[in-house]
């Protein structure tokens, strides 16, 4: 008798959801300079941290991990398994250069080092 | 005639909601090194950072800002105003000393720097 091993069934995410995090990451990661200038003031001084870039740059990733995983909650009505936690935060990582280049965008442009 | 300036009302967020937030900061910052564990293999390979320190503690606090707005949104079926951010943001901050804790226990327990 032949069984389908649980293990090896890949259970990727729904293509809808796909296409609204990539619109979502769009929006996100050119959105990047004005969400920071709204409150780099306010974050310098109170994480006073030091190394701007990568602080910055963890701190918009982590916003949008959250951000999916509380939306897959909320459309699925359940939490997104293991697989599907990591192919989200793959998509979040392919856009590594876009996080970066609007970071980088909003300390050039207010002289930030 | 006195008029109340609206401008000079401040609406602080709800002490109930500053608890729920307070003990959602309590368990989150004493699990960080366990929450980074499970994901720091992929995200060193993914993100490939310079400063660990930096993008982790901005990542673990880019997660709870988002996720205290949100739940401020699903509980009181409305945004936070300016202020309440403000606040959410100013409780997450006041907690510095424990992110920045539970990150380097982290990294030291894993011979990372």
């Amino acid at each position: 008798m032949h069984e389908n091993k649980e293990e090896n069934i890949i259970v990727s995410l729904p293509g809808e959801f796909i296409h609204r995090i990539e619109q979502d990451l769009n929006k996100i990661t050119s959105s990047i300079p004005d969400i920071l200038s709204s409150h780099y003031e306010f974050l310098k001084d109170e994480w006073n941290y030091s190394n701007a870039f990568e602080f910055l740059v963890g701190m918009m990733v982590g916003n949008c991990q959250f951000s999916y995983i509380q939306a897959f909650d909320q459309i699925y009505e359940k939490m997104p398994t293991g697989d599907q936690t990591e192919e989200i935060h793959n998509m979040i990582s392919r856009r590594k250069v876009d996080f970066e280049q609007g970071v980088s965008a909003f300390l050039e442009e207010n002289n930030i080092k």
